[in-house]
């Protein structure tokens, strides 16, 4: 299949940039969409709102590279210089471009401010741009073409504002890349919990080499693991069927000698956004409601579930139990147990659980009760102290009469107190959410939106 | 006052970054500490682990920049050559650094690893560098010098990964930079809730202006505005004093025209890292316990809360109540008030207040009730259809026999879905907690740690 062959660059303008004042962000976005489209990039810039600096930067770029891709800058007060300086690099003159500046109006028309004299700026472009219109801001993105040194460059700019930039680029700028080079692209993600990241490479790694459309990349995320499968063809249906199929293929894949089973078992959905929108979708197909009991969570797991719009179809109430007495008072956590075993032990979350179920009438529920912190706990069971290990985490899920409970201990190693607490705690609500997920599925198979 | 007069750049090794696989918080970092520092940062650049590349943008940096930091690439595989490729641009050859080496075998026997044949290659340094020891991993850093051109040019290298980075440049690369520059430095932060960053910038334009020792700069956090105070001196306690000096200062500025009061009236913490972490030095210090009743922020400020160290002592429960019964049945919220108002009232969010203190015997309470999405809601009240303003949110907030109650709508704007919804639910939490931290400081004054 033929390629689009350039070597692209990102350059993000912006002195908030280099003062540190907000993180690059837009570099990273660009440099994945750019990934995924198959085409290079093998350099990154940030500069401040100067333009003989600037004009360096991008005289170096259109030497090095065909395809270069400016950030910021597009602004309509007099220190935004990015596109006067690009036009001059490029050997363009602006002109005013009726329908950006109509647009312009109406958008500070709707936002009720009236026109700046400075507003006019931002609709001049190349007479000979291929302009992306902005539907969240005012000033447009545009690709501008030329030849240099006998070599074809091509510049794109779109504005600074990740919330202006990213819709930009999935709606106009992608289909415009897709367009110069011929193909169309598609990805679908599988989302994996429960197997890192270096085992998932060891066990499909034949399949990731040999793998030429669709491409499979693995993504590291917060205790799960994404694959990325990339398609290119003639239309997206095309591609979606690709993707599929290798889909498939990969949930098949026995885990052996690393894991018992097969990948699928680990799966928690295919082109779902996060594991909570996984486990709200699941519960809503079944018209079940879910609770949570929380204790060293504090509240994340219910924070997560109700991220999702729509959780409320799903979600009524939940505890955050912090206290010994408040899982009694609130949960009907029995006093002996406590007594007995702790509130870290598989029977305290297992009455967590199906007291918060209980209260506010629920189908199935997470609890978790363990030590956040860096340094190990003592506390007193049958009467005897009782050291409970730093990071040591019990977590129970239940459905209907069904409980599962599981001890896992996530190490915060080398953290220091504050990110060990953190890095305990959201490891836990993930471990806990893929629980819940993998019980379901068993009743109602993997997710795919 | 003297100052360091170098130009700095900020150099990023590695693939990864290339990929957009992750973002480049280093570069942010190191930006605002040079800043901090008052070094002026020109260039910030991204490059693969291709030595030829890094070679070319290494003699380009070394030619505009007299301070050159170097971020990754220094791991033990073939293909990490940042060390490597700046040693030939500086002159400098490598040899064996023997405390490096011991510290890298004494760490990797601690994790329990054998020595690997590349493992020697972390310990080889430029025989006159100022070495950086690694803390939390086996790449060391170091600092080198030499004169190209006539001018003396310094390059920084230090490992990629933040948990090694951050603790390494703030105990042992930022003194080394204060000592260069031969003074001290030191900041204070200011965290203001409640007046937006452009209005601050107004009431304290004059004094930012004429700043010198400390100098004063804002950040817009999360619905939060941070003044950075960063003075320059002999020694750290003068440093300190001055800037408590002009803090106190700070404190006293009118906010008219724009708002009523002082400044003061808006500050919520002076060094503390976090509005949560003010609630919960204020409770510890009165020995008070908060308790939380959430609706659309479903857990969110439990999660707040919970994420600071030693929040049990001040929180032992919370209550998520995402649909109406629970709210009535968990928290003894009246039905006829439901009835009467809906869930989204000020009298809703009063009684979920008292009815989460009475639940947990707790002495002050947080109640939020609202509409977190982007779409206007229609409920009913009285019988009669009535209509809730997307991001209309009821908060309460209650200290003992004394409650406050808030209607706040925090218009999501022209964000999608997914976006207006936590931008909502995070603007709620913080106004919240900020209310709370309002109505504790007329009891125990600003907290300052």
């Amino acid at each position: 299949m033929k390629k689009w062959n350039v070597r692209a660059e990102i350059i993000s303008v912006g002195t908030e940039l280099l003062l540190g004042d907000i993180v690059n962000t837009d570099a990273a976005f660009l440099a994945r969409e750019l990934a995924a489209l198959g085409i290079s990039c093998y350099y990154q810039s940030v500069v401040g709102d100067n333009p003989t600096r600037l004009r360096g930067m991008l005289e170096a770029a259109c030497v090095r590279s065909e395809l270069v891709i400016l950030t910021g800058g597009l602004g309509p007060t007099a220190d935004d210089l990015t596109k006067e300086t690009a036009a001059v690099v490029m050997g363009k003159t602006l002109c005013l471009h009726e329908e950006s500046y109509a647009r312009i109006r109406d958008v500070l028309k709707k936002r009720g401010l009236t026109e700046s004299e400075n507003q006019i700026k931002q609709a001049m472009l190349p007479p000979d741009a291929e302009v992306f219109a902005n539907d969240y801001g005012t000033a447009p993105g545009f690709a501008m073409e030329t030849e240099i040194d006998g070599r074809n460059v091509t510049m794109i700019l779109m504005p600074g504002p990740p919330r202006e930039l990213e819709p930009m680029f999935a709606e106009k700028v992608r289909p415009y890349l897709s367009m110069r080079s011929g193909e169309v692209f598609y990805s679908l993600n599988i989302g994996i919990y429960g197997i890192g990241e270096a085992i998932v490479g060891q066990i499909l790694r034949d399949r990731m080499e040999e793998a030429r459309n669709p491409t499979i990349a693995p993504y590291c995320g917060e205790g799960e693991v994404r694959l990325r499968l990339t398609a290119r063809g003639e239309s997206e249906e095309i591609c979606r069927a690709l993707c599929l199929e290798t889909a498939e293929q990969i949930r098949l894949v026995p885990c052996t000698p690393y894991r018992e089973g097969i990948l699928d078992d680990y799966i928690f959905g295919i082109d779902t956004p996060s594991m909570q929108a996984t486990l709200v979708s699941m519960l809503a197909r079944r018209s079940m409601k879910v609770t949570t009991a929380e204790s060293c969570t504090g509240g994340m797991i219910a924070k997560r579930i109700t991220d999702v719009p729509g959780a409320s179809a799903v979600f009524e109430g939940g505890f955050v139990t912090y206290a010994d007495h408040t899982k009694i008072s609130l949960l009907q956590v029995r006093e002996e147990t406590v007594l007995q075993h702790s509130v870290y032990s598989a029977e305290a979350v297992r009455e967590m659980a199906f007291g918060a179920m209980r209260a506010v009438l629920a189908d199935c529920a997470i609890a978790v009760s363990g030590v956040a912190g860096k340094e190990d706990l003592v506390c007193t069971a049958n009467g005897k102290p009782l050291t409970v290990d730093a990071g040591c985490v019990y977590i129970a899920c239940a459905v209907g009469n069904e409980c599962r409970t599981e001890c896992v201990t996530f190490a915060p190693g080398r953290r220091n107190a504050l990110e060990a607490r953190e890095y305990v705690r959201s490891r836990a609500s993930a471990h806990a959410l893929a629980m819940l997920i993998g019980m379901l599925k068993h009743r109602c198979g993997t997710e795919t939106e």
